[in-house]
């Protein structure tokens, strides 16, 4: 094969998984948004051809026969071609390491393992999950070893979500983010709380849809390429650099959360906004790793969006919106309120300080279970101790313990900690960005575009055109996690008094 | 290729037809409902792949062999096989008998038309127009040769869009009407008209929702397998016989347009929610022709929904949903408002009586111009002409006259008919209902069960397992077209007093 022709095959490659990606992308968007309840069955039928298409292209002959030609006259590639030859050789390779049948039972058996996990999260009924919870750690252990099989297995694994990251690197991680942060939430503990009960008046749904509309402006958010939409739990999905879609949920007795729903949803639709064109229709299309995505969701949600400059720009227009619900409040006390920090049970209900705490709890099992050294069988018992240990919280059951989350029923081990790393990399982040410029200043006028831009010009606009590793090294430079823990100390140390 | 062997292909073919049609209908109902606005470039790189993945498809010689295979072996095949194998056969053969070039020529010139008759529509240049309406018909009137080089070119247009039908049927169709309606018409025109200003009072849209939610209710469409949205121009999509979705437009100074939008789209939705399902992820799924599918909208939106009956059982729900603007106002006024019947200018907002002379012109026009009696620079002359005929109208300008629709710059030459016929198959359903069963007195209690039994049982059901000239004759029996003529006179002299 001529290297035009394995260049020409390589685009049209390219250009059909955007379609079948972009064809299923839609098809998920209206089913979780305004498809009427029971449309799934044809969705269904429709996204399993469309995956079977893309598996049949990712496996074809002619492109592995491509892939080669192209790895071995690398030197006569650009750098764009470069990056799209290994991401795509890399999705490749990944897909045909696992044998054919092994990968279909797997689908089937996380198929069956979602709805068993949800029926034992309903009935609080550990037993019932016990037996999928086996057999999807088992596939793991083994799909590790065809990912790369000079790594310990949970290290394979990690490796699957955030290239470069091992356990070394979350275990010193973790340690210093236990060491800091466990006497910290101890001594805000001992502090008297403030007042949250007005973010709970009644907060008409249209007037919360203002609010949104509002808070994509403030972001910067062109509602010419970026949409919101109503669901059950927010997300972003991005077709293009130039369409993407945020969603949101409102609960009206509940100002905080599509607020923070929306300006979260609204920094994952910034990165994707700001990738640079150029790498539409291809593989490098998109912001990069999920802990690279956290990082700038969170970045605009809680180092931006929970800040007093931030709240005390936006509060004239809160006010405006609400005059009722929040007459006597001041933009400190909101301020406060939406900083209350406090241990608790359930992860997604988690405050900015004690978030990772429960990543941490989930870090220790993982690792536990991938690496053969903890049972199955044990893993309620272990979840209970380190939530005591950790956070000081008893766990009265298991659906409000170890059966809350949905990763592991689905079969991802090696996903929760990019949650966590997101945090830290934004604060050490937040740390460089403050030594090269007034980052707080133009916040307090309502004026993001300083850190906007700050973000693109270090990480969104290359898309996957760097690896994750990359993108973390342009932007916070050598990892340090204390950057994270002294953002949260100085930050709680204020709000409590400590 | 064995038998199973065919028949597995056949299966296997149609489910990825299926899938490529839900993804391309999903991308296109994102598009007309909540994506931003400037976001279309990705969704047409989409949709192109996603219209050559399912050309390769069609044109697959193991699928042509597929196909010899269970032509040859007919006699073998079960009744929904054998239409199966006509159905995909016909399409097959239709997508090789246009040469590849002239294909992708054509397609270019459709796009590039399109948008030179939006200019000439607005600046009222059918000058600017003329050169690519040109080439639209000498391209129709070579395609015609390739459909079928038997019959006369427009007569094989014709039967593009309505199999069986060709120029003799619409002539004695179209003269009937002629006949019949241009003297009814004139009558009509000598009454005095119905007083229609409270139809344009301000209906808020929020209102106008819930009354749409209510008119679906009535229809009986199930709410869990029937979506609503809103769109500029409304539409009805399916996705399988479980997953149907209408549009309509709310236009707070008009009642009525939103309201007969609602009931003509639901009258589609009725039909394909009605299909037998397992015809489901075949071609055989979805209703016949555009006529069959027009019968049945029209029949809900004129023949049931601007009823007497039908507005009196519906009208203590409207008193309730917007009591000021109805105040002092009769189900009687109503049912005259909305009847009004007089000569217009534009199609698309013809009243009931006078829409299909406005077919009738566009008819005798194409049946000229492709079979190369009429020139097109003598277009807007005759239509001008006939608007006088046919409807006593001075046509002022082309953007009000032969520029008008969108169908001839999109290349759809022979489609027009369909919208008349549709109503006149409706109106001879109809008779043939009311000898069997007492039709108005459920309809007078707000109960339409009835008629959607029996259009179900005569049309709904089959999909596309029997042919549209096949469904006709089950609902109507042999064509009269004095059936609609009758229904009409019949109609208006009680409405006008003539």
């Amino acid at each position: 094969m001529e290297l035009h022709e394995a260049l020409a095959r390589l685009e049209t490659v390219q250009r059909k998984l955007f379609a079948y990606n972009t064809a299923s992308s839609a098809l998920y968007l209206d089913g979780a948004t305004v498809a009427p309840r029971d449309t799934a069955e044809g969705r269904g039928v429709a996204l399993g051809v469309l995956a079977g298409e893309q598996h049949r292209l990712m496996t074809d002959p002619a492109l592995a026969q491509a892939l080669a030609v192209l790895e071995q006259r690398r030197d006569e590639l650009d750098r764009l071609h470069v990056r799209e030859v290994e991401e795509l050789g890399r999705s490749v390779r990944q897909l045909t390491r696992i044998p054919a049948e092994e990968y279909m039972a797997y689908a089937e058996l996380t198929n069956e393992a979602d709805s068993v996990w949800k029926r034992a999260k309903e009935t609080s009924d550990f037993a019932l999950f016990r037996p999928c919870l086996e057999k999807l750690v088992e596939y793991n252990r083994r799909f590790a070893g065809y990912y790369d099989p000079s790594k310990a297995p949970y290290d394979a694994l990690l490796n699957e979500y955030e290239r470069g990251v091992d356990t070394a690197y979350l275990d010193g991680f973790f340690r210093t983010l236990r060491e800091k942060l466990v006497p910290l939430i101890r001594a805000v503990g001992e502090k008297p709380q403030p007042d949250v009960r007005f973010l709970h008046r009644y907060y008409p749904a249209a007037r919360q849809r203002a609010f949104s509309d509002y808070l994509m402006q403030v972001m910067d958010l062109d509602r010419r390429h970026c949409g919101i939409g109503e669901t059950e739990h927010p997300f972003t999905l991005n077709f293009t650099s130039r369409d993407v879609r945020i969603t949101t949920h409102y609960y009206e007795d509940d100002l905080a959360s599509s607020m923070y729903s929306v300006i979260h949803e609204g920094g994952h639709a910034r990165y994707e906004l700001d990738v640079d064109p150029q790498v539409e229709y291809t593989v490098l299309a998109g912001g990069a790793s999920m802990g690279v995505h956290e990082s700038q969701s969170r970045f605009y949600e809680n180092i931006v969006g929970r800040s007093r400059p931030f709240i005390e720009a936006i509060f004239p227009k809160m006010r405006e919106l609400f005059p009722e619900q929040l007459a006597g409040v001041t933009p400190e006390m909101f301020w406060r309120a939406v900083n209350r920090a406090e241990p608790s049970l359930i992860r997604t209900e988690a405050d900015e300080l004690t978030y990772s705490l429960h990543i941490m709890v989930r870090y220790e099992i993982e690792k536990a279970l991938i690496g053969g050294t903890l049972a199955v069988k044990d893993v309620p018992e272990t979840w209970n101790r380190l939530y005591k240990e950790y956070l000081g919280l008893e766990v009265p059951d298991d659906a409000r313990g170890c059966l809350q989350d949905s990763h592991w029923s689905g079969g991802s081990f090696g996903y929760f900690p990019s949650y966590a790393l997101g945090s830290a990399y934004g604060a050490q982040m937040l740390r460089n960005m403050e030594k090269e410029m007034d980052v707080w200043g133009p916040v307090g006028k309502g004026d993001l575009s300083h850190i906007t831009a700050w973000l693109t010009e270090k990480v969104h606009r290359y898309g996957n055109l760097l690896t994750p590793a990359q993108l973390v090294e342009n932007a916070c430079g050598v990892f340090d996690p204390t950057a994270y823990t002294d953002y949260l100390t100085k930050k709680y140390t204020e709000l409590y008094g400590l």
